[in-house]
């Protein structure tokens, strides 16, 4: 999925897609995927970061995201292609994996 | 600095400190200082969260702040002092440094 120009995904795909990433919504009329993610402290909030960095410069595809603390709020849209493509849940899915082995 | 409870600079203790830091403002009311750095990619920007990240750590005092591909806002306050304390100059000296050295 990742080769090739990234595509929209239509209204079902995407809906279907967020239906298997608990806690994630859309924004921006759909154009956007966030979530915000709470750790027990700062090294838990930057370990998350960290690992999703190196995920995204693999991807080549990077969040917008903020930390305050323990605290990661997240948002995910492919630029290029004005919305939401399977970069976008790709990456979602990989912050879901990384985020459940911090909390253990 | 770092030992006892922090302790707020005075106005003009705050002013001869940003006058050494180019590039920081206040806001909030002078009770937080503000910075944007760009980098030339993503890797610049991460590489500085990470070093700064770990300097954090070590002085128990963490920046607000969020990224986008190449860019990192920072924002820092003292929230137990309600403003700006010797903390919050520390690690901003500490963020100058690191980016001075990533820019190369």
């Amino acid at each position: 999925v990742t080769e090739g120009r990234p595509v929209l995904l239509s209204d079902v795909e995407r809906r279907e897609a967020l239906s298997a990433l608990p806690g994630w919504i859309e924004a921006d009329d759909g154009r956007t995927i966030r979530k915000r993610y709470t750790f027990k402290a700062f090294d838990g909030a930057f370990g998350f970061m960290t690992r999703v960095a190196l995920a995204a410069e693999r991807l080549d595809h990077h969040p917008e995201w903020s930390n305050v603390y323990n605290r990661v709020d997240v948002s995910l849209s492919t630029h290029s292609a004005g919305g939401i493509t399977a970069l976008d849940i790709r990456l979602a899915k990989k912050m879901e994996s990384v985020a459940r082995e911090i909390e253990g």
